[in-house]
């Protein structure tokens, strides 16, 4: 999946920071350099983020975890990397000098990208003898969830390095756009600039505060920004008549004065303005704590999304299913023990008005733990489109103790029987930190021809390989939850 | 909940059907006014994509749907009405002359809310007689979906007249933001101006075309612009120094010739790009395919949301406990047969890979009607945080059939038997359209204290609502699905 096994990054802050956290856990080692002295504190805190992400995301399908090497110098990171990105401070002259370093140290096939927000490549290869490698990548904060990547050649960038790119950064699951005009701010910052700017005068004229201006756009416009931009949206509102219709129905709007023209001075006292609202804001929530909940909102967006096969979600989906196909590795299972196929971590929204996790997520964490298994025994992806399936008729659930917010989960799953056209199964939750049994489903699962929608024998190779799996653990102890029924009261 | 009995509506476009939408789903009666012919055709349509999307966001909770009456002028409107929004084209001529018309016509305490997106009410409310009475409402497309809706007074408008819009508004789920100063375009439209502004540049002069444009907000910051706005979210990307380092970092930026200072021209040129473009983008898709995606997308991240607590999800979820508290009402239920609690509908995002609703999704409606009726027993709310509910402890699921998107479905519920410690019930789930069982759940529910974290009995008046019930379904034959267990295969 992703064939770069080493990545050399220069500078941790926010950004680079989120490049490391983004490439560790898609399997790349890191050497990161940055030269402030807490920079192994604040790299951690941020993957800490990252995972607790993944693990909601990506449950059980993300590759072993990169190492991160925090190094001295420019050139011991990107020495032997297969891959490099630069995340400086946005001044041209420091982002020249570096790249030149870069370029000297850097096996001489290998990317370099830039994280600029707004620098002109062309400018910023200057200094390098190969030019034609360096290419502006920018990403958004955080660069671990968000998968717009803009991409950007200057002068001398060559097509195969930003094709090369696309695909280094869609390997980590991101959503590459091409910049085809070189241009100061590419497109997304010039757009999300322009709404900046007038933020900054509201601010400055007394007209909002930074919490009104911000609430005029997440109760609004803003849940439309996660999934349609600008273009699309004003064509829907257009009515029946399209986009034409709109242009012509707001057009004469262009010309009223909504808005100002340059940007306001900034101040001492509209620093101070801005920076005391946001205080009243954050309402005394930390930096960590707005982190957290940004995320959360993130994942729940984009798995909200996901579901509808739309946007972010259907490329964090297809990124899943990339992600899938490669995992477990059959090689390592001990068929004759319960197996392991499926790990999950209890997410913010599965907790219920008692403050445990909610009775239907622990189906969900069964039904995900089935899906595994399907695709452990090759009843997954083409099969179902071959028109073949097991279907679920009939599961049975016992709750022992109670998941809560953050438990990291695991689901070993025992095969009670199996015949040609049936697999009678028995999943056991336990909370992975000290291995207590949480809950339990035994289930039986039915095989079918979806087309003509009833039973039928499995189809080779799945046949074999569930017969050979029941047959393996048929030695096992039946679970004493395994055959009950739900008693009558007063029985 | 919502006393407003008649809304007049004065305009059917995109934002008139909308208002008339919302306010249908809660309850009010509407009497609408467009002289478009075919407005009684378009305002179904619109009504259509609400009831799909309120099915999904609110199952089961809404009031009886309000009457639509299609009346033939301005005064038949408001005649009567107990508040009336104007939602005509953006020329201030025209609305400065018909708000003088519904002024004449309309019961003199009434408010007159006005959809203008940008228009100064101090100008609009101008030909009134009772100018105090006229208040923006400025709400956002689709106006049944979005909760922000901006007010904003004119000189001669009352405090009153705010505050009351403001009440109404949220009565019918909104999320009212007062507009301090009278400014034109307001808050949301200075900033969504701002950034159009920037887009249609970027078309103009070759950048990018309107489907880059969109995927440079959609995959990247229009993910974090659904919860959190510009402020929150730089406040966050400026690190553990917070918003005094993100303005000293990128302020400098505001100076770079990144954004046009003006609109350009809509030459038809310019207009034949834009829409040429958006036909591309569209590919095919009808304006109704794009409002169902759209609107399938906005409930899916509102409910996200709202599992989160947070932004446009924390106002669905308070307006869902404000209209679940008043339903269903007790005095029609007859508790000697099974109750029907909860109605829910199948979702775009709850079908696998099969076609069909995944499994987990049975047991979230079944779920949800156990906690409808743990509520109509009341033990739910100040019962839950007194320390006291009901846990399930076991749930035992039969599948039948298949759900499909878009099924309308029910629950009936049947006590099985109860004792002052435990419910034993029975759910039938059901597809409305006919009445065929998709799945049947048999659940044990188990009375704790939960701070003991022991089962214990419940209290008053809950245990006796409970043994009641008990005993007035003790003569219903139990289900056949009841009492079952999972046998091994081979018996």
């Amino acid at each position: 999946m992703n064939a770069i096994k080493k990545v050399g990054l220069v500078g941790g802050g926010v950004i680079g920071a989120g490049w490391a956290a983004r490439f560790l856990l898609n399997g790349s080692d890191v050497a990161l350099f940055d030269p402030d002295p807490e920079i192994a504190r604040k790299m951690e805190a941020v993957l800490g983020n990252a995972r607790t992400a993944y693990a909601k995301l990506y449950p059980g399908l993300l590759p072993k975890e990169g190492t991160l090497s925090i190094v001295g110098t420019v050139a011991e990171a990107v020495t032997g990397a297969d891959f490099i990105q630069e995340s400086l401070p946005e001044r041209e002259d420091l982002k020249i000098k570096v790249l030149a370093e870069i370029d000297r140290a850097a096996r001489p096939d290998v990317i370099v990208g830039s994280s600029t927000s707004g620098l002109l490549p062309s400018r910023l290869q200057s200094g390098m003898a190969r030019p034609e490698r360096l290419v502006v990548g920018h990403p958004f904060n955080p660069v671990y969830l968000l998968p717009l990547v803009e991409i950007c050649g200057g002068d001398k960038t060559s097509a195969e390095t930003k094709q090369r790119a696309a695909e280094i950064y869609s390997a980590i699951g991101m959503y590459p756009l091409q910049v085809r005009k070189e241009i100061d701010g590419f497109i997304a910052d010039r757009l999300l600039e322009a709404l900046w700017r007038e933020a900054l005068w509201l601010v400055n004229d007394g007209i909002a505060t930074t919490e009104e201006i911000d609430d005029a756009i997440r109760f609004g416009a803003g849940l439309r920004f996660s999934f349609m931009g600008t273009f699309l949206i004003y064509r829907v509102a257009g009515g029946e008549a399209g986009m034409r219709h709109f242009l012509a129905q707001f057009g004469p709007a262009l010309k009223l004065p909504w808005t100002k023209l340059v940007a306001p001075e900034l101040t001492d006292e509209l620093v101070d303005k801005v920076a005391g609202q946001s205080d009243d804001q954050a309402a005394g929530k930390s930096i960590r704590e707005l982190e957290a909940l940004r995320d959360n909102c993130l994942v729940s967006v984009v798995k909200a999304l996901s579901a509808n096969g739309y946007g972010a979600g259907a490329a964090s989906r297809a990124y899943a299913e990339r992600l899938a196909a490669g995992l477990p590795s059959p090689g390592l299972i001990d068929e004759g023990q319960p197996l392991r196929l499926h790990r999950a971590q209890v997410e913010a929204d599965w907790i219920d008005y008692n403050g445990h996790m909610t009775e239907h997520r622990y189906l969900q964490v069964f039904g995900d733990s089935t899906d595994a298994l399907l695709r452990y025994v090759g009843a997954s992806g083409d099969y179902v489109e071959g028109g073949y399936s097991y279907y679920t008729v009939e599961s049975h659930l016992m709750h022992r103790d109670e998941g809560h917010e953050g438990d990291a989960l695991e689901v070993t799953t025992q095969i009670l029987g199996a015949d040609p056209k049936r697999i009678r199964l028995f999943h056991t939750l336990l909370r992975s930190s000290d291995q207590v049994v949480l809950a339990s489903a035994e289930q039986m699962l039915l095989h079918v021809d979806s087309k003509a929608g009833k039973a039928c024998p499995a189809r080779d190779p799945v046949i074999n390989h569930v017969l050979d799996l029941a047959q393996a653990q048929a030695h096992l102890p039946v679970p004493a939850a395994a055959g009950r029924n739900i008693a009558a009261l007063g029985d």
